[in-house]
């Protein structure tokens, strides 16, 4: 993200005043810096701001979604809930309101579509997931469905939505997060064609089955029904979808939008590290075979490594894919106990899980064979056991060029119509979170716009995007509808 | 315990055979070695050897106390417990099958006393705990109870016992694990004068105070009896425990008995690292506040400093107080724990504790500053915050250099009966767990009998102790009060 260094002296009392306010619009004078960070003025600046429907009335509906939740006192919205139920309507309203043809499917996806001036041309998909994680924030999924409606109800009235030359439907996905089945992108890998129909079978806490769950909520979910959710690649254009970053480099950055240049891929990890129990007070450091001691070395190298790759692989000078790796390499040691437990007794055994990602997957292998070669020799020297589980890959994502350069072009549009005629470069990110758009790349190709959010916060309600900057991603759909599709 | 190396060579075959059988009976060769490590051909070298009482009675009544306990298929026997209240009475009864006299205070400690020549004398006390922890082994404290018992049987049966110089009193004491009010030595600190009576006030898991305790199994547990429990120092010549090892050091350098040096000193400590908890995916490597990976890097320093202390601290050479401190420092990390802990989330908070323990209490508050000193600039540098909690503090305890060398001469001539005119140097350890030679060490001298434990294995059921090593510290206990007392 060096690239992004440049932003940061023209934009930075944007970031500093990030943290007071979701509202500028006290300010008196008006500067280019001043309307990109929103407020009234702006109308003075620039053109097609339409303020009502993309920041106020979409912000007053991510406040109306966050309230329909299955709990009192905080956000939880899992697949299929009442409460997802309550949203799924909801979110059908406004699609109708922005002059969307919408139904539900037997996955409860919702669907808005407008089919533009040529009915069987190839569709531009958008959206993003309608549940939650629990105790979640109003904005993770929400934004990408609101902004995408906000926008195509500026078209409508603006009466430029039946002059659209591909139809555009609006998906509202009804499982991301994967809380009631522990799996994720129920909703979009159906409609990508990648969700094997053994998921049916898989069930949630209370023992009920998938199918059984879908069939409460609609007729015919059988497994022929299941299969045909699935969308023709042919019928597709593409598919864009607005995410908050729920990460800091925006942030820090001073940028309230960037463009996805992929999605990481993963690999989680399962370390157990077997030593010698006994009394804390009776076993020499000499005669110890400490699994404590022996994780807190191979966390430690973990980190060293993921820090700094270059150090730890050999590569010659013209391999990308290391080059590459130094700047998307990340790696997390989330979970860790150990046995018995007691602070008296020398464990007999730690397990701990570890979490790597990269935009590169022949880095990420090289990553984790070196990772594991220096982790099983210090093992070794220590004379514990160590094994190491793989327990789960997931290649890396592109997004696809053109896309991510209309979207580019989309958020600068944006910037200016808000600023001015501000030199803006929109920072590229990756993303090391998954999204829907992880499955639908399986179907089409993919675009992502990424919105700031504060200190980088997600999967919490302290999780928060200003006002002004989901006018500035409403802004950007509504331009890259405008001159794209 | 580098002077115990010497040992290696001489009884080397000892070790081998150690985990094979309890039983050498077997062997059909008679040299010095075989029969230290027992059997019957040492009937033929030694002499006064009492297998009978000393190894097999001792043995068979180990067996029996093992299965007293409060629970069916492990042992459990808290203080006060029924399956304690049935111990003490067969305990009671061997004590009386000694000759001695007994009874039971309202502490529920058994005594057992012989006045020998001279009843106003001050009289020697043994003995150690009849309390377990939860699923425990049967050596742990019984051994140091039966030993004692056992001896004075063969004094008794030698005729010996009423001519002893001085009282001799042993005493199964009621609380040392401290399971049920988590607070140890209630029965020796009780007797040693050093137990507040607002003790009698504590509470155990299902509300019952100490006090109500003691009353359902005794007459008048009032404030003024609980500190008419304490001894008078004049009445007292001293105390020896006679207890397993805990740890490997007798069996690593093939010796079955050991004396202690002194219990070590202890510290325990709550460590707190707090960081920025955010995403697994999202936050660059660069950006983030890990308490995790400090943690691990913490532990690293904590093992690095315990190991190798000569490096970290700084002292002039005529510090004997450091050199002291290389071979009985030991460092354990026990608990952690960290929060929110999930696989794909940075934690915020990472909580571990950290029990320290020496022999020298100058070198182990100089371990202890060196030591935060070091892990708060780790901290600073890491730009998480650090809380280091004292959460408990004692210092360590000597045992009495005349007392010891006694015992010292005990375990030689032990080895020597079962031997032959054998040289072995007896092995001075640090004991780094407590005992209730602990609290005895405030109301008089004190010294302490080690014997070997297979693999150091303690508080689980797999602690073992050789047949032939409870007849070696039968011998020894027969040989100090022999020439001793």
């Amino acid at each position: 993200m060096a690239s992004s260094l440049c932003f940061l002296p023209f934009l930075l009392f944007v970031v500093s005043s990030l943290v007071s306010s979701s509202s500028s619009s006290s300010s008196s004078s008006s500067t280019a810096t001043d309307v990109l960070h929103g407020g009234e003025e702006a109308e003075a600046v620039g053109h097609d701001l339409h303020r009502e429907y993309l920041r106020d009335e979409a912000a007053s509906r991510l406040n109306e979604l966050g309230k329909v939740s299955d709990v009192n006192g905080y956000l939880e919205r899992t697949f299929l809930s009442p409460a997802s139920v309550r949203a799924a309507n909801v979110i059908r309203q406004w699609m109708e309101d922005a002059g969307l043809r919408t139904w539900v499917d037997i996955m409860g996806n919702v669907h808005g579509r407008v089919d533009g001036i040529n009915a069987s041309a190839p569709a531009l998909l958008m959206g993003s997931h309608l549940d939650t994680v629990v105790d979640a924030g109003k904005f993770d999924g929400a934004l990408g469905i609101i902004s995408a409606i906000s926008a195509l109800k500026v078209l409508k009235v603006t009466e430029k939505l039946e002059k659209l030359k591909h139809p555009v439907e609006v998906i509202a996905f009804s499982d991301e997060e994967g809380v009631r089945f522990q799996s994720t992108f129920l909703g979009s890998a159906a409609i990508a064609g990648i969700l094997p129909a053994a998921t049916l079978n898989i069930s949630d806490k209370s023992g009920r089955t998938l199918q059984e769950v879908l069939n409460d909520n609609t007729v015919g979910a059988t497994e022929d029904n299941f299969i045909k959710l699935k969308y023709q690649p042919e019928s597709v254009w593409g598919y864009v979808e607005v995410h908050i970053e729920q990460g800091p480099v925006l942030e820090s950055a001073g940028i309230p939008l960037g463009v996805v240049k992929g999605i990481a891929g993963q690999t989680r990890l399962k370390v157990t590290v077997s030593g010698s129990q006994g009394h804390a007070g009776t076993v020499p450091m000499s005669m110890r075979r400490d699994p404590m001691a022996a994780a807190a070395e191979l966390i430690v190298l973990l980190e060293s490594i993921c820090k700094h790759p270059q150090e730890f692989l050999s590569y010659d000078d013209d391999c990308s894919s290391v080059e590459s790796l130094f700047g998307s390499l990340v790696c997390t040691v989330g979970e860790i106990s150990l046995w018995p437990s007691a602070s008296n007794v020398i464990p007999g055994q730690v397990t701990f899980t570890i979490d790597l990602r990269a935009m590169d997957d022949v880095g990420r292998e090289a990553v984790l064979y070196e990772l594991s070669a220096r982790m099983y020799n210090i093992c070794d020297r220590r004379s514990v056991s160590c094994v190491i589980e793989r327990k789960h890959d997931a290649n890396a994502v592109n997004c696809d060029s053109e896309l991510s350069l209309q979207l580019q072009s989309a958020a600068l549009t944006a910037f200016r119509k808000m600023a001015g005629n501000v030199d803006v470069d929109v920072p590229k990110l990756m993303s090391g979170a998954g999204h829907d758009a992880m499955a639908m790349a399986h179907l089409t190709k993919m675009g992502m716009l990424f919105v700031r959010c504060r200190g980088g916060i997600s999967h919490s309600p302290a999780e928060h995007v200003l006002d002004d900057d989901i006018w500035a991603a409403g802004l950007a759909v509504l331009a890259f509808l405008e001159n794209h599709v």
